[in-house]
């Protein structure tokens, strides 16, 4: 599980407390550096393992958050997730995350998935925009916006694993949601409340569009 | 929000992110000591303040875990919790978060829940059980396991900040769940799972319901 600063810390632990749970599993948080990473409101962790010095991984993860912009302009970053997605069996992210493994070249022709508000930031990095909570090409597992992460690590375990593994992971975690509303989704929230959340977050999200714009240039 | 050691992360991890959301609200990781403490599966989280230095409180709240059983039994968090509850607007928990509160005397004559394996382990501390997903009472609001606390998170801040603040949130971290199995609950899950998994945790339970017998015997 890559870390870096400003990360959604939901992402990461939503993820995390599923893939923990799974038999004969390591888990590692693998960073630029073993200091401590400040998540977007305070959150701090630590990685286990640094890029240079992190094993070959069958699961290479990348959750998302405020700081990918700098996470895709981070060349020690990249070259990490090229390296290891070579030869792990699964290449894979929450939330924006999905731009990051885009912004490595990892998502090129494949259908994929993330937060809603940067839907339309996937076709841009090459990737097939799907809308739906959790998206699997081939060996391309991504997840949508932030709480996506825990419906997406228990496929992922099912892939692993076995549908019975996920399953008692699922008890175990009693994972029976009931969200209070009808709101988790533009496709259900209130019309005037995805308009407004949509105005919030035009400035964040035209950065992102000119940064990807940039990066994918050809020389 | 109360740490200790061997909690549970997302039980945590899952209301801090919506919490944090939330406008003019600061979030504190509250321990007995500000070093870094391990939660169950490694991951670390380093309390912002002390239970002595922490200011009062408008909300309280308390995680779950493996490491209950000493939370249970530790004087000066109990103390902190008594402490804070006389003032707090709410009292909260998710998980076996609840029988902290319990061991503390909070809950008594409170409705409540907890996970689901432990929910036999309210009456004993006074509670009265409700098989519910969130309960609310009078100023006790407590969620079932583990992933409950982002539905119990959104009703909390519901009732600080408004039902359009809390969609708000869900929105914003795509918080319309689609689990890849039916089997978060003792109710829907295959019943052979069911008996599995109470059967392994069974050492466990039996352990904690002496604990609360010899804690709750009156002098």
């Amino acid at each position: 599980m890559v870390v870096f600063p400003e990360l959604t810390q939901l992402d990461l632990t939503g993820p995390y407390e599923v893939f923990c749970r799974m038999s004969d599993a390591e888990v590692l948080l693998i960073g630029a550096a073993l200091s401590p990473m400040r998540s977007e409101f305070g959150l701090t962790f630590t990685p286990d393992v640094t890029f240079t010095d992190s094993p070959q991984l069958d699961v290479l993860f990348v959750p998302g958050g405020r700081g990918i912009s700098d996470a895709m302009q981070s060349q020690p970053l990249l070259d990490f997730l090229r390296r290891q997605a070579a030869t792990a069996s699964y290449v894979t992210s929450v939330c924006t995350g999905a731009l990051v493994l885009g912004a490595a070249g990892l998502l090129e022709g494949y259908r994929a998935t993330t937060h809603w508000l940067s839907h339309d930031l996937l076709a841009p990095l090459g990737a097939i925009p799907v809308d739906e909570r959790v998206v699997v090409d081939r060996n391309r597992i991504t997840g949508g916006g932030v709480t996506a992460g825990i419906d997406f690590a228990l496929r992922v375990v099912a892939h692993l694993r076995g549908d019975r593994a996920a399953q008692e992971i699922q008890l175990t975690i009693e994972y029976d949601p009931a969200p209070p509303f009808q709101a988790g989704s533009p496709k259900v929230a209130p019309r005037d409340l995805v308009e407004e959340l949509t105005a919030k977050r035009r400035k964040v999200q035209d950065e992102r569009r000119k940064l990807i714009q940039r990066i994918t240039r050809k020389p």
